[in-house]
Formats: structure tokens, sequence, C-alpha cells
């Protein structure tokens, strides 16, 4: 294959911007070919200072410019599939930012494809593998020096809710991370989703319901959970703790610098997911890249996308009978072995 | 009535001989008078090096010494009722570690006798109101300061578990510390318990299923959880987050000398309950001996005891079915209000 | 001797009226007997609510009490030499709030007093050494665990000054808790000091040169600093960093509730050093009652207080010429080994 | 100019093999196109799997090499003179390791040789500037947020030292650091080292004195110092606490994982600088290709080589005398400001 990966970005909100970004000024191997957005000037926008970018307003013609070797697919959920199928029809290197699709049957259909072509292409972005602490964390619980995993505690904080954010979206958009962190510290299958309805904040939008409790089982027993909180105000938080049988491991504790004045001692929370995970954002995309240079992916697979998403169908109607809901899935395709 | 309190201990257990040391070195206002044990040499040991104290055999004789006017009860929990209700019958002031009785329906029993004596009596040893980050947090939700209480998260871990410690007791002697906790954050009564068991760790004895996570309910719904894991071997460790509309709250950090040494920052881990809460133990009987001279109570009630003795066997019943149980209550009796 | 000790505390000021109210409320085997003002009115309002206690104007009127065994001085520092000298000549248990004296002369003074009585009477007030933290950084000093100590870096920051308050002060009422902590850690004599004068803060009155950096040298050429800034406006702050041969050691980090509000996270400062070393003085005046019970005292000694008053002299010598100023005492009677 | 910069690394020891992989595998807008070290073997092992790469014997080979259009300099500094010269000679973009060269004499060369050239072309290699902690601090300092900086205390530990390790280099390659770091944080020069030796280490080689206190002073007065420690055994450490007027500012403190297990909290400590600094090297390196792609440097000039290189004259000069003395630099040509 070829010795630089030459991307064509779908998408240029503010996704596909960051990504624009990072592969211009600090991948590897990898240069942005082509940025595709519906409003033309949006991708236009997004090109500038970048030499050798074309401005596209459609996929397909990304695809078919024999300039472009790559695609980072950066759109809403609800258009992946459509670019998706394209894309894999061309047998591409593919990242595709979560979810792969938004449910369960449409990334089925993505499964079923690839497992046709034969061999991966698709890497989805759920970035908090690259995380460093989520990587050590992900060490200690292979190493057994704690002995067996036995529990998962999950805090996810988000400052705020774009306008038209839905119950529906908190599971999908927000617990999905959890859904991949949980699969990938167990190595195991989630095998069922229940969520507790409490006490709500004043600071949600009508229609709904913050925070939420959501319960998580894996296939050998081990017990997650994941706060979640989408109007917390006061910052963006994701937190982990595992409980082993020899001891307990935290990861995403505050950092930086440590003030004291004001009668007050510590430091500032970060705002957003993108100051949190900046650097797993850059190591996930390296590693995207020199994975598709040698033909395979560095990363998160399109099954983790299927599983993910049968994950989020349970938590979307575990929310709504308040019951704990199996999750269904499918058999492993054995390109995904 | 008096200036001093001349308390009689009944009980020379590991807790009795705290609280008798306790009284007879760092109390105000407090001697021990007399301590009673069914093993007289256990008395009598407990009694050395305090002047003025009696070592008896017999609860009722210590009750009947005319130089004895208040009680502190240290004895297992089943033996409480019997006495609590002489203690009563002469109108002393009783500290009765917790439980205040093993069951819902000798608690009310205790509470019906103090309603017809027509004022409180009792104080049940819920010893973790009078930790300071404890009492700090309840300040902090009563404020109002960062909106709304809405979740309250609770790690509870004990380094092992005596012999013949069962399932039943990892709820009536463990988790019965954050259902009071959670009454005394929220002041609201609990509505239900579910428990959930997962992966248990082999560090538990035959019989035992630890860890387990416990999700409880209050009146104005708020969702609280408990992991509690009573064979962790590292060490003891009670911790507390409270999420808020506007803000969380952590209590129960690590604290202590921070060293760098052979590769590693940290610092040592509580051992045990005694070290953890040795300031509030002091804290909390001081609070007594102060307000039972003043004929008063000045800490958890009677009704407070019944009312976690109510959670407990919900909380049984959810261990053994897997459903949420409802926790009913009678009518509160007005000399609690 | 008595089994209780009976207390005239001379001044009732604020120091005066925080030991009043400890002995009277925490203080096991010690009451308040007298309490001495020269503004009368002062002391009548410091006795409120302690029975058998009664306010005087006069110390020698206390000290010949017939109902007084023992003195807690906590007059200004110029005022402690008479007080000590008379209550030493009747052989009472002392406890003098530090300075034992303003200078080196008259501390040797006291010394002398207290030899020629043949018997260590005089506990002063150094109540850091009564720290939680403080003690446990001691015994791992003396355990040798972590090899020889090194380097001792210490911060002291107070949050304000009263009016008055001098360059001279900030050495003989600030630092002089450093020089104790100093010769505590090591078990040496200080050998010398020098104090470096940089930037100065605008926070501090005309007159006051704040901060300063005050470097130590032990007998056995440990090297010590202290970052004192009285006028540090965000809270209290005593920290101390012990470097080893094999590790380092901190004492002194924040604690308390943390919370994550705001866009900050982080917590309380406290305010001021009666909140820091609350526990301190309670530890501290209890020992001090258990010693005197059994004629001896139960912390620093008179010969602390006299190296101490020394190495305040040569601080104050170091502000003025820059240079490192040796610290010379008197050698050391024999009752003080 | 070009669009990539074709780097040839001088010297394939540690730093260089190092630099050689980031610039391979993490830098944006550059390649490696030459290694020349005097062990040619050294050199080819060096350049394994980086294709367009050579490997040289000598640096003036690589300079006149065509394909070479910058230079990386990571030999030991005192060859360092030499290839600045020849390379400056060539007008080519600069990378060099610090120190600039070992002493202020043949450092003013470089100075002169650079001002006769008329531009900046010299970047050294004072990475802490670009980590992420220190750039915060510094930012928290010129917003003057809270006040005036008054003092800097800096904590500088290593493991342990190579063979050969003397007095001079601990100043030299590791207090230069801090001399570096106090001329960027406070943004004046340097006026005055003094250097404490007290008690040593038993960890230390013969010959060494281990640690040491070494005393700053800026222009403005501000008052730093650095605890050096250079066989701390425990592992790396790098820390700093800023003292402003109204609050103080750590950075370096340890992160991480945070474990309980085994009767201690805490975590890892960072073995060592590569590990502590390994994100500052990849933003030093990606500065100085983005800037040198511009024709300009990115960060410490040749002026900050010659400025730390009289410090630690200086410092070498008090570490013999034990007194306070002063830094005399040349006036500043005006290409630096």
């Amino acid at each position: 294959m070829t010795d630089i990966l030459r991307v064509a970005v779908i998408g240029a909100g503010r996704m596909g911007v960051d990504h624009i970004q990072r592969i211009h000024a600090r991948i590897q191997g990898a240069e942005v070919a082509a940025v595709v957005d519906v409003d033309l000037a949006r991708a236009q926008a997004a090109i500038e200072g970048i030499p050798g970018a074309v401005a596209l307003a459609d996929a397909e013609e990304a695809l078919n410019n024999g300039d472009v070797n790559a695609v980072l697919i950066a759109t809403p959920g609800f258009l992946h599939e459509e670019i998706l199928l394209k894309a894999l029809a061309k047998d591409l290197p593919i990242l595709c930012e979560k979810p792969l699709t938004p449910d369960a049957a449409s990334a089925w259909k993505i499964v079923e494809a690839e497992k046709e072509l034969g061999h991966q292409r698709i890497q989805v972005g759920f970035m908090r593998r690259f995380d460093a602490e989520y990587a050590a964390l992900g060490a200690m619980i292979r190493s057994n020096e704690l002995g067996e995993l036995l529990m998962l505690h999950h805090q996810h904080r988000n400052p705020t809710t774009p306008p038209g954010f839905t119950n529906e979206m908190l599971i999908n958009d927000s617990v999905v991370h959890e859904f991949d962190a949980v699969r990938f510290f167990t190595g195991e299958e989630i095998t069922s989703v229940q969520v507790r309805l409490g006490k709500a904040t004043r600071n949600a939008p009508a229609g709904q319901h913050d925070p939420q409790h959501v319960l998580i089982e894996t296939e050998s027993g081990v017990l997650a959970d994941v706060e979640i909180y989408v109007n917390a105000r006061f910052g963006y938080e994701v937190a982990t703790q595992a409980s082993f049988e020899d001891g307990i491991v935290n990861i995403g504790a505050d950092h930086g610098p440590y003030t004291r004045a004001n009668g007050r001692w510590g430091g500032t929370v970060t705002p957003g997911f993108e100051e949190r995970f900046a650097a797993a954002y850059d190591v996930e995309i390296q590693a995207w890249v020199n994975a598709a240079l040698r033909n395979g992916i560095g990363g998160p697979s399109a099954w983790d996308g299927y599983a993910t998403a049968a994950c989020c169908e349970a938590g979307v109607e575990a929310q709504k009978n308040g019951q704990k809901v199996p999750v269904k899935l499918n058999p492993k395709p054995a390109i995904y072995n």
C-alpha cells in the first residue's frame, strides 16, 4: 500500500474540524486530502491553510477522488451507514466516529458487510481506550496483580447539553462510552442493563430526566454502574473506580496546577471532553493511521460498534420500564476474533 | 440532675473497653461507675486503673447501684432489648451501641416504651454522624449552596470479617451505617432497598457473598448506593460522594503523611474503624454526656434505631430475592419530632 | 499529689479564653479554678458558666489561692518571667504559652531557677509537637525507615498580622514555631540562622518586610529552611517537607470535603491556627495535665523555651545583617536530659 | 523555504535516539535525513526502519549533504561549539540540546556568531518550558491574577547518577534546568547564586556532595531556591511552588492511577525524566519544526543558553566558597529582544 494516508474527512462540524487540525498539525503518516460537508462553505473554511486539500459537498465524490485513500467519518450518526457501506465497497481504511450507527440492526448490516469483505477495515472512535489512564487501568486488570476485577463504578458528567438533547441521547451519545469502557476493561460482553431514575435536577431542559443511574452486568458477573449527569454545570468529568479482590484503583482524578488562593485550595476543572481527551484523540488517530498503513485497524472494531449499539437499545428500553433488560447479540463473526 | 454522669458500661468486649477508656481518659463530665460483663474477669480487667469503678456480672445489679446514673450498652445486639427496657424503666440516660435491637419488631417495642415514658432517653451509637467530614457534608446539604442533593454514592470496605460473619450481618452490621448515613444526609426516610450480587471475591469465607451492591431510594427520590466489601484486605475505607444539582462533594479521602519512597507516592491506609472514627467516637460520647446532663439526648434516637432496623430487614429480603423491596415504617411518635 | 488539677489561667485574651473553654469542656483531670486578667471584667466574662472558678485581677492572689494547684500562663510574653519565677517558687506545675520569655537572657534565668528547684515543672506551649502529623513525621525520622533525615523545608503562612506586628515579631512569634519544630524533628540544637529578604508583598503594612526566607542549620548539618509569609491573605498554612536519604515525606496537606463546583475542584483552606491545631491543643493540654498529676511535664521544657529564644535572637540579628549568624547556647543543665 | 525539515541528528546516544524516534513517529513537517555518530554502528542502528535516512560518522558530511536542511545536536556538551558554528555558517535551523556549551565564554562566542548572522537560528533544548504545567504556571505569573510573584521553591530529584558524575555536573547538568526555569518564570535575569552544603546522603558515590540547596535571586528580588538531590533512589521528581502576593501555586504533583492496596494508598512515581517530560519533548520539537519552517525559533534562544551558562559558572564557584556569587552577563544583543 501507500506510505501516506490521504484522508477524506466527512463532516466539518466540531469533531470533524478537530480531526482535520489534528491530522494536519500533529499526525505522522497522514494528510487531509478532502473535506466533505453538505454545507460547502463549512468544508471550505475547514481546509483553509491546508495545502493539497479540496472541499467537497458530496461524500461519494470524495470516495471517487483518486487522491483519497482513507476515510474519517465525523457526520451525525444517522448518516454513517450509507458512507460506511460505500467506503467498505472500495475497501478503504475507515475511522468512524461513534456511534457506528444509531441502532443495532443497522450496525449489524455493517458488520455483515465487513464480514463479506473478509477483513476488518473499520475502526470506531471510542477514544477513551487511548487515554493514558484508561490504558493503565486496562493493563492492571489484565495483569491480575490485584486479583480479579469485581466492580466498576463510573462517573460521567457534562456541563450542559446542546439543544434538542433527549433521554435517548443520554444513553446513545453519553453512556455509550461507558458501555464500551466496561467491555474494554472486562474483555467481556455486557449481558444486561437497568436504569434508575430518581430525583431530577432543575438544571435540565424540559423533557430530560437528569441525572440517571445505569446498572450494567457482564458475562462473568462484574457489577458496573454509571452515574450519568449531563447538565452538571461545574465542568466535565469522567472517572472510574475499579474494585478488585485485593484493592481498588481510581482513574480520572483532577490534576493541573494546585492553587491556594481566596480561602480555597484546588485547581480548575476540565471544561469539556475535547480538553479532557485531547491527548487520547491524538493517540487514537495516530494508532489508526499506523495500522491502516499496514492494512489493519488500531482500535475498537465494527463489532464493538455493533455490541455497544445493542447495549444502547437495551439501555433505552430500561430507561422506560425500570427493569433489568437483557442485551442480545448475534454470534460474533470470525474476522473479529 | 447531677453534674456528673456515673456510667455503667454493659459489655466489656472490644467496643465496651474502648468506651471505658474513652470515658476515663478523655470525656469531661462523666466517669465509669461500673462495668458489667457475664465474664466477670473481663469486667475486672476493664476497670483496672479506674478508681471508683466496680466490676459486676449482672446488668440489673448495675442499674440498681445507687452510684450509677447512666448506662452505656455495648453488648451484642440481641441482648439490647432487655437492658434497654430496664434502663428506660429507671428513666436513665442511655447510650446504646448500634443496632438498637436486631429487628424492626423488637426495635418498635423500645420506641413504644420510650413513647410511654414521654421523653427521649436513648441515643443510638451511629458514630459517623459525629465525624468532622460527615458533619461538614451534612451542613453543605442543608445549606443548599450547591442546589438540591440528587445522589449519594457510598464505599464501605473492611479488611476482613470475624468468624461466623454472615450475609445477613453484612447488611445488619455493616450497611446499617449507610442506612443511617443516607437518612442523616437527606433528612428523609428510606423507601426501598435492592441488592445486586455479582462476581464474588475469593477472599471471602464460604457462605459469604462479597462484595454486594446495595441500591437505596429515599422519599424525595434521592438515589443512594453502597459498594459494600467486607473482605477487602487492603485496609478500612468509608467514603461518600454526594452529587448535587450544581456540584459534587467527596468525603473520606485518604490523608496523613504523604511519602515518596520505593518508587511509590502516597500514604498509609487506615487499618480499621477504630482508627478511622476515633475522633468521632470521642465527639459522640461527649455530646451524649453533655446532653444527658441536661436530660436530653445528643444524637441519633431510638426512632433512628427502629427505622434502620426496618431498612436492614428490607435489605436482607432484597439480598435473597434480587428485587426492589419497600421499607415499611409505623407512624413516628410525636416525641421524635 | 492531688487527683485533679485546679488550674489558674493567667491572661484572658484569645489564647487564655481558648484554654479555659478547653479545660472546662474537653480535658479530663483538670478544672479551671481561677482566671486572672488585669482587666477584671475580662476575667469575669471568661469564667461565666464555669462553676467553682473565680475571677481575679492579680496573678499573685491566684498563686496564693489554696484552691489553685497548677498554672497556665497565657499573658503576653514580656510578662512571663515574673509569674514563672513566682509559680516555680511555689513548685507548681506550669504550662507556659510560647515564648517562655522574649529573650535568651531572661529565659536562661528561668532555666536556672528550675535547675535550682531540682526538677522540671515548666512545659512550654509549642503545640505543634502534639499535632498527629507532626508526631507521625517525628516517629518516621526516629525510625530511620527512610534513612537519615537530610533536609527540612517549612512553609508557614498566616492570613494577616495584628496591628503593631513587626519584623522582629515575625521571627519571635511566628518562626519560633519552626525553630522548635526543627529541634523536635532532628533532636538536635540549631547552630546557625540566616535570613533572606527579597521582593516584598504589597499586602504587608508599612515597616514589615514580608515574606522572608529563613535558613537554618543543625548540629549534624541538616539544612532546614522556612518560607514565612504572614500577610498571605488566602488562609493559614503550616506544612513541612522532610527529605531523607531514601524518600521524602510531606505533612500539612489540605484536607476536608473535596468539592467540584463552579469550574473548580478542591476545598476550603483552614482560616487560622486555632482551626488548624485545635486537636493539637487538646492533646497538648491533656498531656500536660496527665504528666502534672504525676509530678512531671508532658512536652517541651524550659530548656526548649530557652534554646528557641536563642535562635530567635540569632534570627533577628540575621534579618538585619543578611549573614549566617551562629546560635550560642549555655551548657544544658542535667535536669533536662 | 522548504515545506519539510530534513533533519541531521548529531549524536545517537540516549537523547539522540529518543529524538530520532520522535521525529520519525510523531512530529509533523520533519523527517530524519541523517544520523551522525562517531560510532558509525550506533548511527546505523539508529536509522533502522527509517526510510530515506543515512548514517554518517562525520557531522560536517551531514551538514554538506544537500538533503539536509536542519540540525539537531544531541552530542555531549563539550562538542557543541564546533558544530554550532559550522551549522550557523550554513544558516541552518538548529535545535541544540542543553547546555548550549559548557561555559559562559564559549557560549558567548555562539551568541556573537549568531549576532553576526543577524537573526536567530539556534533553539536550546530546555524542554521544561513546553511542559503543560510549566506553561500554565508561566501564564498565571504573567496574568498577575494572584498579584506579584515573590518566591519560587524548586524540588529536583533524580533516582541515580551515571558513573563519573561530579559536583560540577550537579550544577551544570541538573540545576541548569532550574536556572532556566527561574528565568522563564520571572522573565528576569538571575543576579546571584549561593549554595548550601549540609548533611550528605550515604547513597552518593564518593566525591559527590548530595543533596545541595541552591539559593537564587533575580533582578526584582524574587527569592528562588532549589533542593537538588541526584541520588534520591525513589524515582524522578521535578516540582515547583510559586508564592505570589495573594496565593500559592504548585506544579509537578504526582498523578496517574490512584490505588488502595496492601495497606497503602497512592500511585507510582515517574521513574525518569524521559517519562516525566515525554509530552514536553514532543511539543518542544514540534514547536521548533513549525518555527524553523517559518525561518524562526520556537523556544529558548542562544542568549538563554549563554545566560544559564553564566549562572552555572557562578553556581560552581558558590559550591566551593559558600558565598553569594554574583552572575555577570554581557549586554544582550538586539536580535534577542
